[in-house]
């Protein structure tokens, strides 16, 4: 069987009808007219070829999706939220291998060809996650690459014995430090942000830090952020996820950060939530700022949103700049793809000669048309194989 | 051919499985194993059975849907946008009666059996969208309810004869009169909002209000609103869509707003904005206020977004006010359905006996997994007649 495949007739980032030759799992000609005898031909039909699309912030192992419908009734607090999940992992048998290898097969069925996935680490269900999560990337290693982040979800100090699994999890195979909200949730700002740096600094990983606090609180946890960051040398190795903080309408809080990120080259992941203060994308951007996006949780004891489309989240986070200008939702696609390829530093990323054959083929006139439309990919290529056709994976899940 | 159908093993509302018959474009019996020797009968599958979509707010006249696409380059005042959508009219032929054909087409596939409609009316176009959508209005009355707001898009003062076309457009059979920020874009507010009510009161017709004007602007105008709803005796004729002063962090400003418009029985239009602020819908549904949704512009000349799915606009509705609860999500739902029947008046609305037969089959376990699953409608019954089938319209557009 030929491992070169040849995808003709297709619109590479919406501009000219070309071809795409690809040999060993690597982009090896873009171009028109191409032949190759012996390569599997596909008609694209006049679509779209995109790049994979880069879903860099999700929880895979706490998906509800597949499970049957379960009403949510969980209280209002972000608290109340972290202890109903808890409890409810072990009552309904919330799988991590199983339901992690689910939304992988959703995902690569909507085109996502790399995934960035948070995974709880507590003291109730210790590595569960993590190995789980570890089963489904092994499972699924031919069709999406998955990162994971060892993430401690209930808190780190607040609950003794969370930090020695953390640093199990780092030994498992974890490839990232998580960290989350070091004063609202884990009330030791100080001792939340030494903990995680130093296991950072120990495996020699990078950190991904969830951070929800609002205004002046958030600004105060990005303060020992940026002070860890600089004292420890670890410039571009740090990821903030969420950081509402961000979206304070206060210049005078707010550019004094935007300064540090760009200085300490700290990323942003913002999934352009409707309903809290955000990131403002074109500014981050505009600063040289790494800026990525994710489902974050899909169906989940959180809430009932999200369907693993990176495309849709192209719209979502959109929508939450008020972009409406094609070049402005193009920056929003960029976050969707090469803005998750920068903060998760994936080598020979993109639509390019030489560049790793991980693409997709969608209808659509233009980038920003497929991403407000949001059509079954009719191709999803990864490691230069078909493995997802008019929207259904060609792997399943338990 | 019988006037009878029988929709065999479905769940209204998410309960219990049962039979809906439809007699004369009436349900006439909702309940388990019903018969009906002379009716057709459809199988919905164990599929929901939901009352028909109300899209509440759009443009019919002016999507550039089936076009080609058209980048999009505007400026970034709503002025801005106002003036290029003016100029692009004719030059690229945005024909008022061909792309209301088309949106209706869209609309109806998705379920919505009812839309209430603003369109345009100015010095450049006349009447051109009015007698446009009103021939869509009489052409596909079969599948499709529309309500007309006569709209002064370009402004009713600023641009003099706009008036004089208003009350022609009144005269010529528009359902509602319109207005559009009587600050900001028409500088004369006390002109502006006399001019609208003395139209209103003429023709014996309700009002529906564009209100952009953020924070105190907004509230003068609203203010201004109340005073002649009160004088001129007009509780219960009034709406006031997008609002987005109501969503002023300031309970100072929004809560006397609040009680006035409960007072009042002014009704508000929220499309769940995610870039501005926007009315809070539990809270104005929990002080009686009718709330009702829309999908507001479709893919046209002020931005990319929109699919006339209203299934989908529940979504960014409970995504915009942070719904994560069933309880919560099904408050979005009511607003798309119900909350849009209670703004635009409708007669014998809903799913139960002796309403009019305009419903959805659709498939997901309880309301909320439908709306963000969001597939294809099964079927969509307007005037107890099927209409769409598996997410196609059996009505073409020119």
């Amino acid at each position: 069987m030929s491992t070169a495949l040849l995808i003709k007739n297709t619109r590479p980032m919406g501009g000219e009808t070309a071809d795409i030759l690809i040999r060993d799992g690597i982009i090896a000609a873009i171009g028109p007219n191409l032949t190759a005898p012996d390569a599997t031909i596909e008609d694209a039909g006049g679509d779209l070829a995109l790049p994979g699309l880069v879903e860099a912030h999700t929880h895979l192992d706490k998906s509800l999706w597949g499970m049957g419908w379960r009403p949510n009734d969980a209280g209002p607090r972000l608290i109340d939220k972290i202890d109903n999940e808890r409890r409810l992992k072990r009552a309904i048998n919330i799988d991590p291998a199983r339901q992690s290898a689910r939304q992988v097969v959703l995902s690569v069925s909507h085109g996502s060809t790399h995934i960035r996935s948070h995974v709880d680490v507590d003291t109730d269900h210790g590595l569960w996650g993590i190995e789980g999560v570890m089963r489904t990337r092994a499972d699924y290693a031919d069709i999406v690459d998955i990162d994971i982040v060892a993430f401690p979800q209930s808190g780190l100090l607040r609950r003794p014995g969370t930090l020695e699994l953390m640093d199990q999890a780092m030994k498992a195979g974890a490839d990232v430090v998580g960290g989350l909200d070091p004063c609202a949730i884990d009330r030791d700002p100080k001792g939340h942000c030494d903990a995680i740096f130093a296991l950072a600094e120990k495996y020699g990983k990078p950190l991904d830090i969830h951070l929800h606090e609002p205004g002046e609180m958030g600004a105060f946890s990005f303060d020992l952020i940026f002070e860890r960051t600089r004292a420890l040398g670890m410039k571009g190795q740090v990821v903030v996820s969420h950081a509402f903080c961000l979206g304070t309408p206060d210049p005078d809080l707010v550019n004094p950060m935007i300064e540090q990120l760009a200085e300490l080259d700290i990323g942003i992941m913002t999934t352009g939530p409707a309903s809290r203060p955000a990131p403002p994308v074109k500014r981050l951007l505009d600063a040289g700022i790494r800026v990525c996006s994710g489902s974050d949780g899909i169906r989940d004891t959180w809430g009932p949103y999200g369907n693993a489309d990176m495309l849709e989240r192209t719209m979502l986070v959109g929508l939450r700049n008020n972009f409406r200008r094609d070049d402005e939702v193009e920056l929003a696609f960029h976050v969707c793809t090469q803005g998750g390829a920068d903060i998760m530093r994936l080598e020979n990323y993109g639509l390019k000669v030489g560049a790793k054959a991980d693409l997709i083929i969608v209808e659509g006139e233009t980038i920003t048309h497929a991403a407000v439309a949001r059509p079954a990919r009719r191709l999803v290529v990864k490691h230069g194989k078909i493995v997802a056709r008019n929207g259904v994976c060609n792997r399943t899940a338990p």
